[in-house]
């Protein structure tokens, strides 16, 4: 009975495939949940308003950090479903050491800290961590998991044109400073100050707090600049190419659930004894 | 007599496949009006040309505000002779609430409101009014219609790319105003206040009314910048290969009029009784 | 005598096909005296060098009018070696008025009008005009011709887009002015002014002499720069891509002299009684 | 005995092929030598750090000239066993003017001058010296490699687009210089420093130190930056295809050593009387 319970709980928090009722309004309303908290972390930090309706923010507050608590105590106990976290204990551990349950935990564990009190300076260091409640979005978006898929497709490249990223800016840097210390020693008064203007310019951001004035600080930012838009374009140019790549292959090869393979643990189904009840119920 | 009359009106307003000398002398004529206005709301916003000259200003106003009128009656008096606008009241009002017939009664109709005399404020609320008129270009720019398909086909990639864009967008604001507000309370009094550094750095604009001065806050700055390039340079890319994409398409399969189809209905020639007369007449 | 003379002329100074040693030893000559002029604008702007070096630039100047002067003699005494401009008086006039010809005729002509002397401000004035020398390396230069068949190519897509551009641009200024022109009458004086912004914002150059200080006015302008970045890069990449299509194509079909076609009038050598001696001489 | 021993040498220095443990832990080594002397540079800019630390730091760079000076002599020495530099005297004097040879010996030569002590300015003379070091690491950086790989695949096109993107600058510097001299003489003074503005404008970086203030200055300053984006974006996209060229095609062909050809000399082997020892040992 219990496990037949723990095994719904499972699927309405986990099965995208399947795609009941619950399943999905549970997942908008964690959706919503996290986006909420994110406009309210955002809006918080204006200080009139925080002022205005500091109760309300902590109530919501209160409210987000309970569901949060509930919803990871309901994914740890009922993880066991899944074969591969099968022991009661072991396997739970594993599944709490999984990124996403990190991240999960770390979204509303700090309010469980004594030290809370509804103070101005607490609330904005937990501000940061519930910002980390974005991240469990990662869970949800689709944007996302493409981006991640992107980025390991091209992870070989990615690398290497930060390798020409990196020597291109240390060069950069210490170039301009031995160029331009003596005329500026307040902008460029040592090399990794130089680093700053040296990412500003060199990813055509250029603030305008930090420019070169001799003449061949000049000459020389101007090469750089000329240089840093083809190079420091490569990693923007390897990402939007792999992105397209990676749609239009999803496009043509949609995900569809093996029909072979359990969904859950990838195990082939017809090596288990009942392929409706491997999952241990 | 007055439904042949009408049919013409309505071919001479919308039937851009017959191409006859009245339709293009009308389709031209509207097109330098619309850009004439587009002009005259820019030199009217300087002051002394506008004191100079406010009575021309006032007259081709006026003059434009009655053309436009004109041909709104005219379409919606016309739209009748549509098989699916057929009714004279319900598909007279369906007509209306398209969005091109609501761009061109919003363009004209604030300057027959009672309050409407020559002072300078009520002219300006105008001004943005009349704006609205080059909206009524969509009407015959093949650019902004070719705008219109490359922003369809690659829906799916904008929402998704879109979706990171603001995902990174939030993150930086969070971060740099949770290490920048003790040093800068002006610059980054609030998270909504650090989005506006977020993407002007991360469009590489870089204004340089605002950036980080704090070691932690430049570092921070500088990986962001370095994502941002990549990041936000997707929907930039997308829309510049989709274009690539519907320009070359269109080479290819010229939309020529079907000519089994009623170009005006879309419903088969063949279905009707008599092609010639099926536009009411 | 006198046409062979003429003919040879000719080809020393147009033939590119021959190569020979005379033809190309003066199209070097030539390019470097262009080259020269370039550099000679540049530096004589510098105050102090022109005054030291004040006789030297005059002479150099007055060689280079010299030259340049007596190269478009030769070029129109000589052009009517090629059949389309044979006839003494109407083929030398219509070959006057090809665009590079008015090119060399402006570059050198200012020199001899009667209020020319040496004082600084007729040199500035001459300096725009030599500036224009520059125009007539695209006779030899390759890169410059490429750009040209690119443009040409594109053209279709280079119209389209710009008409977006100049759509987004007006938009972004009507707007943008409506917004900010209260708060910052001085910045955003009249929608002519406001377009140096947007123009500024969309390119992402961003120098921070404008920029939106209302909060609505950071919320549009952040929107824009995020379309900005996606619209304005549109010619950026069709030139792009339209470049590397040009140098590919150039690549794979050298363009080889058709052995039956006359490489100075383009008409076919079967039809013309002597294909020797059909350039008249 | 000797030679067998250089022969080691050789092969632990240089033969990547062989990737024997010593070769690999030499490589390692020598790359976090180059790596650590790079930090030391960056961060012995910062001057607190450098006074306290300054016996640290000598001592780290003594340390690291003296193994780059032995790892000179040995290259230098062994370098024999290589058929090409096979002379004891021409061939070792040949391996000294290889590029690797000439930055290998300029990274440490200076700090055996005998001026050479351990005030802050001979210091931050070294500090130059001391980059160059960075270069070594194009010794075993695959990415920069790759990039060189490009350079000159792409060498053509790259040298058509720096002469459109120089024709563009000169132009823009001209013109502005014309525009805008009269009106700001101190930010426009001469064509030269134009050319600053036309740099940072072209690229998109835009400092705001020097930008057009007259009516006419900012429509031309406007005209050429949305040309310069679509010019000097070209040399950035042809780098970033070439890249994504060079890469795709090393992935498909990987450099697999030759079998019938000797790893060292590329002569084949089996025209080598014994193919084990053809290297002289």
């Amino acid at each position: 009975m219990v496990k037949q319970f723990k095994r719904r709980i499972f699927l309405v928090l986990e099965a995208k495939e399947h795609k009941q009722t619950l399943s999905r309004v549970c997942e908008y309303f964690l959706i919503f949940l996290i986006l909420s908290n994110t406009v309210a972390v955002c809006i918080e930090s204006i200080e009139q308003i925080f002022e205005t309706y500091e109760v309300w923010f902590i109530i919501f507050n209160r409210f987000s950090v309970g569901v949060f608590t509930l919803e990871y105590i309901l994914r740890v106990w009922s993880c066991t479903t899944l074969e591969k976290y099968r022991h009661p204990i072991w396997g739970r551990l594993r599944y709490m050491l999984t990124p996403l349950a990190i991240i999960d935990l770390i979204a509303f564990l700090p309010f469980y800290l004594p030290f809370t009190n509804a103070d101005l300076r607490s609330i904005k260091l937990f501000g940061l961590t519930r910002f980390l409640q974005l991240l469990k979005l990662g869970r949800y978006s689709r944007g996302i998991k493409i981006l991640g898929q992107v980025i390991r497709l091209r992870q070989e490249e990615l690398i290497l044109t930060l390798n020409i990223v990196i020597f291109l800016l240390i060069s950069s840097a210490t170039l301009i400073y031995f160029v331009e210390h003596e005329a500026q020693p307040d902008q460029f008064p040592n090399i990794p100050a130089a680093m700053w203007w040296g990412i500003i310019t060199l990813t055509t951001v250029g603030y305008g707090d930090v420019y070169p004035i001799t003449p061949l600080g000049k000459i020389l930012g101007g090469i750089l600049a000329l240089l840093g838009i083809g190079l420091f374009a490569l990693p923007a140019g390897l990402i939007a190419s792999g992105f397209t790549e990676v749609i239009t292959s999803n496009k043509k090869f949609p995900q569809t659930p093996d029909p072979r393979v359990c969904p859950h643990c990838g195990k082939p189904l017809d090596q288990l004894p009942n392929n409706q009840t491997h999952v241990r119920n």
